[in-house]
């Protein structure tokens, strides 16, 4: 088989900007539910990490007036990668430009998916230096473990919802360099969900496509935890925390990852999750492509899929304004 | 920082054939023990791989008088790569030349380290198909969960002994293309360990200098769980399995590994581990470096680091017929 | 408060005699899925224990056309306890008279429950001698860890259904010595479910209101594991070998069990569970009332309570011939 | 065989009063380390629970000169098991005299077992409400899950040194009821630890001989957590919190305990621990014997057993002012 990597350009999913009207109470279940530490603030922005993201934020949490992705970066292997893709994307017409940076990071070039997502990539970047008080006793973890909350180690992955799957799919492979690990496939041949990476991780990036067939909309951002056993307890701390479970903790077919979906205050869906020793080694690694009728038997051990998993996204759809495809 | 990343032509330790006295017992042990599944058997050699192995194998046990590493192997990103790696060996004079492959892979290429380690690169594979009777029912793993013994998923990585840990170290970096995530300096500056990964795993191969001096001896080989509890319940089963357990279940220091290494029938060091959701995911990435004094402090929660730990390889030293540089 | 047990006389549930029109097929699926072990044979019936039970078999398999449970067991604290107990029972006319005992124990006293669940109570028994290939490592154990399948450790409780919960729930009480931990009770103040015990353990038998009003119908039987990540790990292999999962891995409200549900071969559901260290030590523990409203929100953590743990018992209601009060 | 169990008058280990000459700082360990919760102050003495404890406290710390135990309780099966035992304690002279009780439960029978350790008796208790910003989310536990620290669950046991074991050995026998569970036995005859419990907890109290042979040293004090996960993680919570470490995580071999030994800050012991599913429900256990030949194989999976464990007390044998045998 053919190898299915074709660039070795991006090196891993960086941050994720999330919109939110109560900016104070994201913040706080951030950093007292999740367990995450706050590395910044300006202007409308709260910048945040797990205990072993080592840049200088994973999360950045803007003020808004209603619920969004605000944009998502990926690092790249190298200064000479950043430039490569760039042209990529200017050439193929999705570039906005160049920004300064932001807290944390050097210049980054701005672009738009197919489906109107706001991304990033750059390269330079502040490693995260812990101050004495949460320096950690290994030397080889960005910082000391919080033990509070549910200590959600580093970002891995997010989720987006899409009006043309195969578009963006295409984007990610083509424009982007990623290479596609599973994806399910309608019986009359659309594409309904495509997993992405740029790594040895099964998958960086997942899209599916819009209930309603709105553009460019976000649907999770997921944290990784050690075990499936501290998923559990991720649980218990949510239900004590008065936080929404939309659906988990279970495993889910696809991907095997075990899963626990929550809404922070702002109503934005966060997951915690555990892939085990699952990684992507094979480089032609074919995608996994799951029917409608393996799709009907829900998750990994029956679960059926809750309904709000399809409709609700941020912004919700009562707050969307852009153009419906549906 | 500069990226440390220098290639990305090799995608994943693919496999090693260790030599064993005792075929037969070994067989079983990592059969009925282990978990592992037969995959073929050829000559004075058996095949065998992990229920989450995607290739033919990952182990191939060969009869042997004395106990030792065959060789190792490492599978390219693509045909082209393993072509260019291939000039980088052969222009640095380390090849001994082609083969035409083995049961489950291609034609590979065959070098020894400068420590006179038999390595080999190949990229044509043959993806395991599962019989029916071990037809997975999540189509996006090799094989179906054996819920046998130990259960071990996947080969995850191997540890040599070396009499140069710096010349050896080079040879992974310049010629291989891998990079060093850890390592471990002496208060005269000599290295004593060293880790490196081709992958983002936090390593692939790790190697130590050898108590003795002795060139290319094998330390051990590591096969990863999916969590802590499974490392746990490992040591419960070889207990009742009479596997000789040499140290562990504990948490290394160094690479944060959850450990558990027992002595296979012939008496090769095997280990059982996980590793939890920690990867490498920074392109720049710089080598953690250990000092003594750090070595002292032992494993992560204070075990000493048990003196067979230094001293037992394969071959045993009383076995071994090469040069000695201690 | 006052103390709430009222009786030491009972031991612990011993074990559970379950019919099944499939016995060949129902005996592989405990001893090759569950990880159960054969304890003997006697007419149409097999004999079952899991790795730490202490008796001679705490599950009888016994051949019938139709699904149900012939009878379950509980050992007494002493000979003069089962004396003491047995005395009430005939006083209270629910006696059916001794028999001679069976495979692994002495003399039992039979009899019935308010609801017709047939019931026996004995003291003698014969402590389980493992053959020298199931001998343990560590004496403390009653047979080695048989690392197959999901590897059950012990007996841990069984579930009725029952056309009169209160009358059940003060047969439990008032009759047999046992203590009320849990119960929920109606708006219109009827009992619909009542969780008793003669241990520390939170439960050793549940009982809910039949939902066709039929009477002496069974549940499940539940097998404990030592955490939640072999509840876990059971779901895996329950799927892998085809066993219908019903509902689970989740944890219920009451009684915080983490939960898996299938079905063995005949029908019969079949729990495996944890309860991590939750023990009842409080000897004036006072019962924890669930009312409606509260078991409208399903288990913990949301999950909804499948329609069919309802409705399906065993008998199935289409088999079931005696009287229906609803 | 006999039951062994001859007394059901203690329901459960109910207290253990630490001395301190750090009060501050162990209060710090055990609320924000261990993750306790203050329940009350009173003099020099504060008073800790567990998050699944249901009665005012399981820990009361009081400051003193030196380290030590300054007494622990029992809680008894009800008003009249209490009266029941104390005729018992007078008769066999071991009585010191009625006490009005302390915060959180009523009148105490206090007295000292054969080797002198301070003990008490009561029934009457103050059952923990939790305020509202503690107010559990399930109401059949006693208080919202801390999700800070070590979180550990509930006392488990407590383990004393003993000049004279056997002496001890029937006094927890004859005079409290309790029975023993595992032992271990010297090649002269002589035992040298014994466990007993009063539920069906597989110990509520451990004792080993002393080193030194000094009268009524404190060896330990144990919490429980829920999982082997939970007490792999307090090993990196504690390790990230500068606590001493001394052994584990691992497993006993003697009573399959996976058990974690800290030091709190002021040099007493103190170990996390989980049990699994284990239990001891037969009436009629035997105490298993565990003989020298057997103990100097070391913890279940080899760990070799720490010179510490062995000589470390409180009082320090350096600050210890009685007699001692050895």
């Amino acid at each position: 088989m053919e190898p299915t990597r074709r660039s070795f350009d991006l090196a891993h999913l960086a941050h994720v900007e999330l919109l939110t009207p109560k900016l104070e109470d994201s913040v706080n279940f951030f950093i007292n539910v999740m367990g995450m530490t706050e590395s910044g603030r300006r202007g409308d922005s709260v910048y945040l990490r797990g205990w072993d993201d080592y840049e200088h934020h994973t999360l950045k949490l803007t003020a808004s007036n209603v619920t969004g992705m605000g944009h998502f970066a990926f690092r790249t292997s190298s200064a000479e990668a950043l430039q490569r893709r760039v042209k990529v994307i200017e050439d193929a017409g999705f570039g906005t430009g160049w920004t300064d940076g932001d807290l944390g990071h050097g210049p980054a070039y701005a672009f738009t998916t197919t489906d109107g997502h706001p991304m990033e990539l750059y390269y330079e970047t502040e490693w995260y230096k812990a101050p004495a008080e949460l320096k950690p006793s290994l030397k080889n973890q960005a910082m000391r473990f919080p033990a509070r909350g549910v200590n959600v180690r580093r970002l891995d992955h997010l989720n987006l919802l899409a009006a043309d799957v195969s578009a963006l799919r295409q984007f990610f492979e083509d424009i982007l360099g990623m290479r596609v690990t599973e994806k399910i496939v309608l019986d009359n041949g659309q594409e309904a969900g495509v997993w992405v990476t740029a790594t040895n991780k099964s998958y960086d990036v997942a899209f599916t496509a819009d209930h309603y067939g709105a553009r460019g909309r976000f649907h999770h951002v997921t944290y990784a935890l050690d075990s499936r056993e501290e998923v559990l307890r991720a649980a218990d701390i949510f239900l004590e925390n008065g936080v929404h479970i939309e659906t988990g903790p279970h495993k889910h077919a696809i991907q095997q990852t075990f899963f626990l979906y929550v809404y922070e205050p702002s109503g934005i869906r966060v997951e915690v999750a555990n892939a085990g020793a699952r990684l992507i080694l094979a480089p032609d690694w074919q995608p996994i492509v799951w029917t409608e009728a393996e799709r009907k038997k829900g998750q990994a051990w029956g679960l059926k899929t809750i309904e709000s998993f399809h409709t609700h996204g941020s912004p919700p759809i009562e707050e969307y304004t852009g153009p419906k495809t549906k």
